[in-house]
């Protein structure tokens, strides 16, 4: 095949990202487009047109995604799928989701360029409401489309009263067809996502492309660290329980036990803290911190959980302090099939350089991953930022990505097709 | 003189700390007793009486401080101040304060049981709201006595937006004679004052009464420490700049500073902490946190500041963090006259167990240092608490620290004979 053929139109990108980039609420800081609002809608009625323009049938599902389909040559092959989301955090940027919505839109135009006809049918999926919502759901979309959007969700209601059912009523789903409707294992043959690496990895590499080995889980525990509340004139070094210094030689150590775990990479962080009665004049009796570990595997979180605990406990013994520990949540890590990634490395290095790294946060692909085999390409994040104005990739760094995944598509097509 | 003649009765004692513990505000935690409000008259209507009943002529000065004065034998001597006040915390205890005005009641009636007659008057005051009050002000008594209470602040609203000058006026004072009232250096021979010690070092040393030599200096700063807010599952170990950790370094340099320093008593806390975004998921990119030392000595407090500088600016450049820091206040420290200390000492070793050690909080005394020679003797807290509703001391131990001052007032008016 010629291999120019291949190639995304990046200034086509360019254009379809700013398109999108004035779709937001203005009166919001970045560029804010939350979902179930009228410029989610703008958005979308915008994307719909771009899908007719270049063919494809658009149809939204009883979850409100809004989908795209091209046939495939072979009615008995199972469907590719693309997608990623549309919506934003509040003061997000221009290219967490949206990019991968509009490889979509490249992956299509680049094969009629080519001229190629996949056997799989493809389609296009700009899932609904990917983060954080008002509703305190995450995936909302792609939660529904695999049915795991269980009837208290959608029963839960955002600040302004809106019950979550008739939130996907009025985006055109059909909550009640949402158990019927819901995709099962066999249904997608793959599913791939483009995505910003929301990280400093590949810019600090140099490096173009990243090859997802998996998401992260992650296990996340609240630490109460009781001190004594005592007066910060009136009592020596000697006679105190300061819970402070207590949760600051945890925080710390918690940092050690990850940076000293290099067999895989993890993380671990405090991102949450609060301390009472937080005056000046008074020794903190009370420090209550958020840890979170990530790893792609369950096995490490819980070593380094483990030792963090142990740690700890003397630290408490040290001081004379008292601690509790209880779990928030654990989050499954999800790895990427190893054949899967096989083919994406042949992608990715058909088109630029190209690294393995995990994937530490979480996306419309955690979901999809309980039904279909899943992949995902990384871009580079300027300085590692997102959710935030300042999120940024080159529109050039975003077509060899929208690049890598048509050489994927195409491998996958057709590797099946040596295959049967 | 008949030694036992000067022991202060602790049944009284116990007596007067249950009534005025009867007038508080009920709707409020603990004891609370706030300046300016119907329970704070009604304990200085049940105050006045009782200084009547025991011959004292009552009155109330320019700052609305309520004075019990009685003649000393010779006219040309200025009197001899004992005070504190009888405001609470919201939620505070029945001793912080209370036992240094039910003290000087106690003293005339152990004098008046002794036979005794002072050369000099003897005044016995509490002051008007010494606890920080809804005007943002503290001491405002003993400032206003002083001439300390400019008319800025005379002019600051509480939040219900009563105005100072008028509170000091409902409260029976005349703020308007303040300036001519104030007295000045010579105008009290000596001012003493019974203070719970609201820390642990009497408690823990089993001691009775403490000298104390001196009030501590304050000096406060501002930290800012500057991270990276970046995701916390994507951003690994290596590539952080985690504001909160670089802070958790800092806060544990300034406890071992002020560990390492044992020259002289010094205590340094973080007290108050703040971490922005504060988010589980987000590594912290601003913490701002409050830290104080406090000492007897200027010089090493500003040793200490500039040691805790110098590591901090170390842990900035390893940790990639930017550090700004900004004084808050600095309050000077205040030195019990070596003279006065052995007069208090000659008065507590004839009545108890006694050891020397700083105030590490401010008192009236800090106002009235800048007029006349001052003194302070501490009594037992139980578990180092005030400020609380667990805040305890033994009546038998407050008897012992009423006596310890009254021996001291008849040593102090004795020596003053012989020298004159």
């Amino acid at each position: 095949m010629n291999d120019a053929l291949l190639k995304a139109d990046a200034e086509t990108i360019e254009r379809d990202i700013e398109s999108l980039a004035a779709m937001v609420d203005s009166s919001k800081p970045g560029w804010t487009r939350r979902p179930f609002t009228p410029w989610y809608e703008q958005g979308r009625q915008w994307l719909r047109e771009r899908m007719v323009e270049i063919g494809m049938h658009v149809e939204i599902d009883a979850a409100s995604n809004l989908i795209g389909r091209l046939p495939g040559s072979d009615p008995s092959l199972k469907p590719i799928m693309v997608g990623s989301h549309t919506d934003t955090v509040t003061g997000g940027g221009r290219f967490d989701g949206i990019i991968g919505v509009l490889a979509g839109l490249e992956i299509v135009r680049t094969l009629k360029r080519a001229g190629i006809v996949l056997r799989h049918p493809l389609m296009v999926v700009d899932f609904t409401a990917e983060e954080p919502s008002e509703f305190g759901i995450s995936t909302i979309g792609s939660r529904g489309m695999v049915g795991n959007l269980p009837e208290e969700m959608l029963e839960r209601t955002d600040p302004s009263g809106l019950v979550l059912r008739d939130a996907i009523r009025l985006a055109g789903g059909d909550p009640d067809a949402l158990p019927s409707a819901a995709l099962g294992p066999g249904d997608i043959a793959l599913y791939l996502e483009l995505h910003i690496e929301q990280g400093p990895v590949l810019e600090q590499t140099g490096t173009k492309l990243g090859v997802v080995t998996g998401i992260v889980g992650i296990h996340r525990y609240r630490v109460t660290v009781e001190g004594r509340p005592n007066h910060a004139g009136t009592t020596p070094m000697t006679m105190r329980s300061d819970a402070l210094t207590g949760a600051a030689r945890m925080i710390l150590e918690l940092e050690a036990i990850c940076r000293e775990h290099d067999a895989e990479p993890v993380v671990g962080t405090v991102g949450k803290l609060t301390v009472e009665p937080n005056a000046s004049n008074v020794i903190p009796g009370r420090v209550v911190f958020d840890l979170e570990v990530r790893s792609l595997s369950v096995d490490i979180m819980e070593e380094l959980i483990c030792a963090f605990k142990r740690r700890t406990e003397e630290i408490a013994l040290n001081c004379g302090i008292a601690i509790s520990m209880d779990c928030l949540s654990k989050s499954e890590p999800i790895r990427v099939d190893e054949d899967v990634q096989a083919i994406i490395r042949s992608g990715c290095a058909a088109t630029a350089s190209s690294i393995s790294l995990p994937s530490g946060a979480g996306h419309d692909a955690n979901q999809i991953a309980r039904i279909a085999p899943i992949g995902m390409v990384f871009v580079p994040s300027k300085d590692g930022r997102s959710h935030c104005p300042e999120e940024w990739t080159d529109y050039a760094d975003v077509a060899l990505g929208v690049e890598a995944l048509t050489r994927t598509i195409v491998l996958y097509d057709n590797l099946r097709m040596k295959n049967e």
